[in-house]
C-alpha cells in the first residue's frame, strides 16, 4: 500500500518491508500545523538524530539556527517567498552550511585552511547538512511531527544570515518548517517517477528510463487532479527550469556565496 | 545509551526515544562486509525510501546507478582513492546529480532550461541527491544493512562518468558502499560534536558554540585511542582543509563540472 501511494500505481508493492520503511514511503511535505509546540526534548532529538547522519571526514561542516520567535519566523517568511507557513510553523529550522568553525579554529591555532575556498568544500557543506537534515525528517516522522524543506531561504541569503547572525564563510542551506500535521491539509503522499526511470543497473540508461516518463506524467496528473491543480510532471520541470527568470533570484547565488565568504572557486 | 556513544559523554540521554531515533543514533560508517549479497527487493526497497525523500519543487534531479560486477567495482574502486571496502561491498550505489533528464524534456519539447546553467541549480542537485541517498541508508540499516559514503567518487569525476556511461550535465556525487555487516571490523559509533556546539537559538552564537569544542576533542581523542589510532578532531579537520594540495584533486572540481556540462554559474 505504500508503494503504491509513493509510485501512484496500485499493483507497486515492496518484497520487503519494515516499520522504517513504511515512515519513510508515508512521507510528505507538510505545511499546515496545530498550535501544538514541538518540545525541547524533541528537538533536541532531532538534532542529535541530525548529527548522527554521515559528514565527509567528520568535519561536521554544519550549524541549525532553531527560531521560535513569532517575529522572527514572520520577517524569515518575508526573505522566504512569504510562504505563511513558516510563521504558523512552531518550529523553524535554518540549516547552515558552516565552514566558520573550521575557520576560527584555524584562526586559534595560527593555522591556514586553504581547502575551505573551493567550491567541491561549499559542496561537501551543503551535501553534510542536507545529510543531517534528512535524518532530522525523518526523526520528526517518527514522532509523529511533519516538516517541509524551504529552498526559498536562499532568495535572499545576505539578509537572511544578518537576520541570524551568522558569521561569514556560512550560508543557509535550506529552511525546515516542523510542528504538527493538521490533518484538515489538503495534501497526501505524492507519487515519484517509476522506479525505473532513475535506478540504472551497471551503465546509465537514458532511452531506458525515460521510456517511463509518460506513465509517470498521466499518474502525476491525476494525483494533482484530486487536489484542483492541473498539469502534470514534464510541464512543470520545464517551467521552473525555464531561465533566471524562473529563479526567484537564485541565479545570484554563486556572487552571493562570495560575498558571504564562501569564494567556492 | 544510544546517545551517550553518540556523544561520547555517558551522561547524555534523549527525553523522547524510539525505535526510529535509536536506529539513526547506533549509525556507523561500515567499511567490511560479510559475504552475503544484497537482494534485489532490498535494492528495490532503499531506492523507493529514497525517492520518498523531499525533492525540491518536486524536480527529482537525480539517478543511481547500482553497481554490483566485479570489475567495475574494481575499477570504481582505483578511480575513487584505492579504497578496498568498494570492491568488497556486494553493491555500490553511485549517486548521480541529474540535469539531464530535464534538459532531454526541453529537448523533445523544444523548450530551453536555462536555469539549469546556475550555480543554485548544480547546488539542489547536489541537495536532493544527498537527501534520497541519507533515506537509502537508514533504510539500509532498517534491513540490517551497513553502508558507507565514499566523497572520493569525486575524485576523478570524468572518468567515473565514462565507466557508467553518465550523459552531459550530470556528475557523481559521492558512492555508497552496501552489504551486511562483517562484525569483526574494529569500529564503533563515532562521537559527534556536542549538540551545544552546532544548535544555536535564534541566533547564531560562535563564542557559545566554540567552547564545547575542547571537550569534544577530549572525547574524540578518547575514541580514537581505542583503535589505536592518534589525534583528536581540530587537528584532523586543519590538516584535512590545509590546502589543495590535501583535497585529492577536488580542488579542480569546478573546471570539471563545467567540462561535465554543469556551468554553475
Amino acid at each position: 500500500m505504500s508503494a503504491a501511494a509513493r509510485y501512484g500505481d496500485p499493483t507497486a508493492t515492496l518484497g520487503v518491508v519494515n516499520d522504517v520503511l513504511r515512515l519513510q514511503l508515508a512521507h510528505r511535505s507538510v505545511r499546515r500545523f496545530t498550535d501544538r509546540d514541538v518540545t525541547d526534548a524533541e528537538l533536541t532529538a532531532l538534532i542529535a538524530a541530525a548529527q548522527s547522519a554521515s559528514t565527509s571526514s567528520n568535519l561536521q561542516p554544519w550549524s541549525v539556527v532553531a527560531v521560535r520567535d513569532p517575529q522572527r519566523k514572520a520577517r524569515l517568511s518575508a526573505l522566504a517567498a512569504n510562504q505563511a507557513f513558516i510563521a504558523q510553523a512552531p518550529l523553524f529550522l535554518v540549516w547552515v552550511a558552516d565552514l566558520d568553525r573550521a575557520r576560527r579554529l584555524a584562526g586559534r591555532a595560527g593555522a591556514h585552511v586553504g581547502a575551505a575556498d573551493y567550491l567541491e568544500t561549499t559542496l561537501i557543506g551543503f551535501v553534510d547538512t542536507a545529510l543531517a537534515a534528512q535524518n532530522a525528517v525523518v526523526a520528526a516522522e517518527s514522532l509523529g511531527l511533519g516538516a517541509v524543506f524551504v529552498g526559498a531561504i536562499r532568495n535572499n541569503p545576505e539578509q537572511v544570515a544578518a537576520e541570524l547572525g551568522l558569521p561569514p564563510h556560512t550560508v543557509a542551506t535550506f529552511g525546515l518548517a516542523v510542528g504538527a500535521p493538521d490533518p484538515s491539509e489538503a495534501a497526501d503522499v505524492k507519487p515519484r517517477l517509476p522506479q525505473a526511470a532513475v535506478l540504472h543497473h551497471e551503465r546509465y540508461d537514458a532511452d531506458a528510463a525515460d521510456k517511463h516518463i509518460p506513465t509517470y506524467d498521466e499518474r502525476l496528473g491525476a494525483y494533482n487532479a484530486r487536489f484542483g491543480l492541473t498539469g502534470a510532471w514534464s510541464g512543470r520541470v520545464l517551467e521552473r527550469l525555464r531561465g533566471p527568470e524562473s529563479m526567484a533570484g537564485r541565479h545570484l547565488l554563486r556572487a552571493t556565496l562570495g560575498r558571504l565568504g564562501l569564494p567556492s572557486r
